[in-house]
């Protein structure tokens, strides 16, 4: 009788890595994209059969990671211009590369290289926020990834929304098109920031995301001189701001964070609005350190992203993980701040809930969707393996050997299944070639 | 004609990574351990035969990194205890392991493990510093490493030296045991730290350094708490202790140097003593933040160092340059900051100058000892790959694939030549079962 798709035997299972409670010799059953069932080896119905089965002996399973913010198509600018005051990054290289080079076709194939490089890294989840989202929508589709998708809105001529007074129908048309398209696939709203876009745009928007049920994103006090600027112009700081403009709820998310005052992080607590933290971009970029003992203290629900890869160069969450634990035990000098624990909650059930996704993804539990991957820990770099905070401060993306998502195996021993990455490589290629080619 | 033992062809060339040049089309030949040749395809000498030839197309070939500093045998305590208070983490876990496990036999396998990650991370030369000294250095004797091992001294009862009045002459045996012994090891003495180490002792152990021509290693300044604690005692900081003991010259290896005062870097610059960062160990442990920025523009020669795993928890030092950069950057709000090809002269070059072995590693140049790696830079996350720094900021160790040390393949395409990993594994397993039996 095959009851089940597919099977996972003789595994350690790490179901919900905030208890890092790890399971030795369990098996995990999956059926119709979901967890059917869960337990020890010893207990497995004689009657459950499977068409597929994969012995994890030796291995790891744990859910896949969730990537609560990045612009995949970045890819393309991955290492383009290192080691740069952020304006002269921004305007004398980022923003002249993006009005040159991006069109629906780059979008798509560079989206579909960072699903790649995610998917090798264990991410099976990721939210996404670019122009041209409906390109990035199709490769992640095409991926097999669960994706949320956040087509951009500026008040500046954007690739694809040349005219900036149709930012917002062209939002609109995004989330018609893909609303209930694929399961895996949740259409929303990206405003790029508080002084890119006007509080009408921003009102507008909102009010696009609640008509639509969306989540709205936005990159929020990201660096010094943005929380001046919002200061200076509008008398708030941009959490305040966006509070007075009546933007905050819980489907609302604020990405970055780094600079708030007193007060900002109540509005964002007692609103429910969530928070995405990007450590190393922020760090690459000299922008700063987000208060998040004191997010997660009250309670604010905090995912973590990579950010693009022209800030970070890469999209590892593995690293973000280790980096994002470091930096903040370092910048108060105290070794007991966000334990490895915390770490691997961000980077799976409470990025789940940050993305609305928590009954769904994020941890292993019959009845969630199966999202999970395939860890080999028997390797140099983790052994002995006492606990799973090793994951944290010593596991990397390369130890990942299959991930699942939603039932389908999209990698498998390292090898993608679910796309022809090695035609994903060469048409990025050729695209890298008109990036070095225009001064 | 014979007249090379190896011959790399086709590569793209990185031969001197703090400079960014990559050469295209290039060959190294290697005879006897050594760089024979280096050129473009097109100049190879028709008669340039060799025994054994690797094709490198499509990958990059770089120096291999330098490690400067390590206890390589702490691999078994590797996430052991993570997130904990310093003292505690010390005194009520590390130290009593330490005690109860510490011995030659697991100094001589949890180093070889070291070893393992070490080589397949991409680093050809290590600066060990452990007690029983001589089994870790017939461990990176055996793996074929290049290395800088040092016995290490404190004025406390420690393994293998439970009399600390034998401390000094332990370490000159060990010394006169490895001097001349094998052209890849060096022996050198490492005083644990200035408060665990009397004056007396410090100065004893720098005498026979003088007198035996050997590296002088020492933890430096690296908490605050020890920052504090060394002016009550001594009325001086950390380096000016050192300075005014008469310890500060061009072999002694300060390692952290996290808490300098004002006129310490100048004692440093002066001096020429060398200084050794290992910023994930300080991040993790809350330490703080070394003035690698400050130190580096007056001219002190700083290397990189992974620490040991207890700390880190790997020794990773693709991440550790990538951590780095990061580190100094926010914490200075400056993305120019601490630039990409600096790490990789860090890790490279300089290392090799801070260990003494600047004309033997560190670059590719004819006349060189052969210490190379193979990177294979075709892969998502090194996609495009526009320039050099992006193995700062998007490299990974699992990215080497071939490692040579002076002129032997001690790891080609992913697996380890030099000795037997699978054996190291299961010693270190065996170990490991009595780290977590022991309460």
């Amino acid at each position: 009788m095959l009851n089940h798709d597919l099977l996972i035997t003789n595994a350690t299972l790490l179901a919900n890595p905030a208890d890092g409670h790890l399971q030795e010799k369990a098996y995990l059953a999956i059926a119709n994209g979901a967890i059917a069932g869960i337990g020890k080896m010893d207990d497995l119905p004689v009657r459950l059969e499977a068409e597929r089965i994969i012995d994890a002996s030796g291995k790891l399973v744990l859910p896949g990671l969730v990537n609560c913010h990045s612009h995949g198509a970045m890819t393309l600018f991955r290492g383009l211009a290192d080691d740069l005051e952020l304006m002269i990054w921004l305007n004398e290289h980022i923003f002249p590369a993006e009005g040159r080079l991006v069109d629906a076709h780059m979008v798509y194939w560079c989206s579909k290289l960072a699903a790649a490089e995610m998917i090798m890294g264990g991410t099976t989840t990721v939210a996404d926020a670019y122009f041209h989202e409906d390109a990035a929508a199709r490769a992640y589709c095409e991926a097999g990834m669960r994706t949320v998708a956040a087509q951009g809105i500026i008040d500046f001529p954007a690739p694809g929304v040349p005219d900036p007074t149709h930012n917002i129908q062209a939002a609109a048309e995004f989330i018609t098109a893909w609303q209930g398209k694929n399961p895996l696939l949740t259409p929303a709203l990206f405003c790029h920031s508080p002084y890119t876009c006007s509080p009408e745009t921003l009102q507008r928007a909102k009010k696009l995301a609640r008509e639509t049920g969306s989540l709205f994103f936005i990159h929020l006090a990201e660096t010094h001189d943005e929380a001046t600027r919002i200061k200076e112009q509008h008398g708030h700081t941009p959490v305040s701001l966006l509070h007075d403009l009546g933007l905050l709820d819980e489907k609302t998310i604020c990405v970055h964070c780094v600079w708030l005052e007193e007060g900002d992080i109540e509005l964002l607590r007692k609103t429910g609005a969530k928070v995405v933290t990007c450590p190393e971009s922020n760090m690459k970029l000299g922008s700063g350190i987000a208060p998040l003992a004191e997010l997660l203290g009250v309670g604010v629900v905090v995912g973590l992203g990579t950010d693009g890869c022209a800030s970070n160069n890469d999209l590892d969450l593995f690293q973000e993980m280790g980096s994002c634990a470091r930096l903040h035990k370092v910048a108060a000098h105290e070794p007991t701040r966000l334990p490895g624990l915390t770490l691997l909650n961000m980077a799976t059930d409470m990025g789940a809930e940050v993305l609305g996704l928590a009954g769904q993804t994020g941890r292993l539990a019959v009845g969630l969707r199966a999202d999970c991957i395939i860890i080999d820990h028997q390797q140099p770099h983790l052994t002995p393996f006492h606990n799973p905070e090793t994951l944290v401060y010593a596991g990397r993306v390369s130890d990942v050997s299959t991930v699942i998502i939603d039932g389908r195996v999209v990698m498998q021993d390292k090898r993608i299944l679910s796309f022809d990455l090695d035609e994903t490589l060469d048409e990025v290629r050729k695209l890298a070639k008109r990036v070095r080619a225009g001064g």
